[in-house]
């Protein structure tokens, strides 16, 4: 009857391409920071040192974005349906995260010095708005998907990192360990109770 | 009554590699941009907003690889079969927008200067005409498939973007940045609709 | 009778994450060159003339890597059965595409030099016996495949790639130029009958 | 009975997108070392000459990843099960991983000076720790998988990695040519062992 054939379009869009190229995207970036690490000029301890506090940003930022990997891997797994609007939200989301590199460094180079420290709190502000955004994107496209609900609900930590970024702001400015504690403090809070989560959401067999 | 054994060779290829590949450079290119930030120099606002118009043009062609992805993707997934043609019309478009970071670079660090505006511009159109060879190529090895179709027929915004950035490289010689307003036109033409088609195309569950 | 349980263990190693990691380093390969495309220093086209050389030899080598990228596929697509050598084979292939960027970024702000023409021949032939001998290893792997045979034997191609990177080195040291030309001629022979080849090896549905 | 959608949900989780995401972080991690190989000033023999000890530090670094590659990819083609623990001990070796492309080019711009032969060593046990964590984790998550008991068990060239790369930091000091060659030896042994290993694994059909 119709010249049509649906059956040629999926018309529904399942999440696997967009978990490849999130992955793409995480992976570069998680490993370009890396990256930023100068080859010290001499062979010496002192040379070293001078890395050291770019080592430990990347550290923190290593594990910043590895959280955001591991809860996207979890948002994703759960769902069937994608549509555009998951599709920018998850764009916009991969935006803020590659701005962390760019800070990472920035941070690294100028410790101590509370401008840096505020704007890794702005990327941090926009990575966690833009991943409840992404929540919420995914949610009305899956409405009756109580899995989703459930991963979107309680969300304590997301609340807490918010405020945690949007406190360091300011506090950079008073001091910029006490903006690094926050950061500290966030990733804690996000690597404890989400090992305990998805233990829970996943009975023993 | 043949010595070969067909079964083994799947005569038809699928696309599930072709994008793998493509969303791994896309990935790369995506976030090489963001690499290209250079660690501001001094902890001050003076030294950010020295980055500032890179970071501005990073915004804008983040968006334009971002709408290239999103395309690709709805593109590909309609489709059950490439060939070589199909698989070279890829690697092309790739290659334009492998030169992304590059125009990016240079615009950002020669902001207001016509050369740079022009060349991003002429990226531009490679891009876009290497988008439509990709759809011509896909539409030919897929002969019967209806949504190819409709996905690369109306396509008044593809044609938009090309004469947008093909009038950008002489204005940007009146002013680059009635060039750089012709390349936010372009990405603002191509995010809104996207939307509203993709979802069209989506009826309600 | 047996405590084990074989059925949990795949005994046949498919060719599915070989693919995906292959595609991930060609993928950083072909974009990374990308990145060596210094920003020029000014917007005028003296400044831009300066970055031409090495933006010919990009494209030459962005074409090389595609056509290794592609042949790998079409290697990789017929075969149902990897073993440890095919997987060191490919990593051995890969270590010589990784050297690409290198050679290319040198004969770019080199040219016109015989020794960076000469390792580019070197890194030419290194990348055209490691597709052998990965050919070789999947052939061993995969015995009774017609496919394969089809695809590795009539390698008149890779015959004449590794004869023409071969006689480049020597060439070289004459003038570059005809180094330069052996490249591009490889480049075009292959480019050329690929397309011809897959077509055929897939009749019209 | 209940308001849950428990089918919605794939209570296990596979790993799928853990090997995605590791093989995309190594892919960069294996061709970002090839860019760190810094294009000679001059197209001549003493120039490359000046590039040939990171190349050879390149190699060693490229077979180290290549080899936690492969057995990466071993250890998780067997399982079918992975939880948080399991998510977090890999992100924590791409985390070592992630720093060999700094340690490699520390060794190959300072080579002949014990430090940063001793810190290619501290990174060579932590990568070597994380991976045993890994296997941990993973027969924790599968405990009556037999493929995997016997693939983490005969764990000597494990044993043996770590204690070389703890020999190797004082052995740096009395000279860093006794610890290249520690790494040397890792290197072969792995090497070696795993081809007979998998091929072992693998009956003929």
């Amino acid at each position: 009857m119709s010249d049509e054939a649906p059956g040629e379009v999926p018309s529904v869009m399942g999440p696997g391409r967009l978990e490849a190229f999130s992955d793409g995207v995480i992976a570069v970036i998680i490993t370009i920071m890396a990256f930023e690490l100068k080859t010290p000029a001499a062979a010496n301890l002192h040379a070293l040192a001078h890395e050291l506090p770019l080592l430990l940003v990347y550290v923190l930022s290593f594990t910043f974005v590895a959280i955001y990997w591991v809860n996207h891997h979890h948002l994703l797994r759960v769902i069937k349906r994608i549509d555009a609007a998951v599709m920018w939200a998850n764009l916009y989301l991969l935006f803020w995260l590659s701005l962390i590199p760019f800070v990472t460094s920035w941070v690294g180079t100028q410790h101590g010095r509370p401008l840096p420290a505020a704007c890794y709190g702005v990327v941090g502000i926009g990575a966690g708005s833009a991943y409840n955004l992404l929540g919420f994107a995914i949610h009305r496209a899956n409405p009756r998907n109580v899995a989703i609900v459930r991963a979107t609900h309680h969300d304590i930590k997301g609340m807490f990192s918010i405020l945690a970024y949007t406190a360091s702001i300011p506090l950079a400015f008073v001091s910029p360990y006490i903006a690094y504690a926050c950061f500290a403090a966030v990733a804690i809070a996000w690597f404890v109770p989400d090992r305990r989560l998805s233990v829970g959401g996943e009975p023993a067999p």
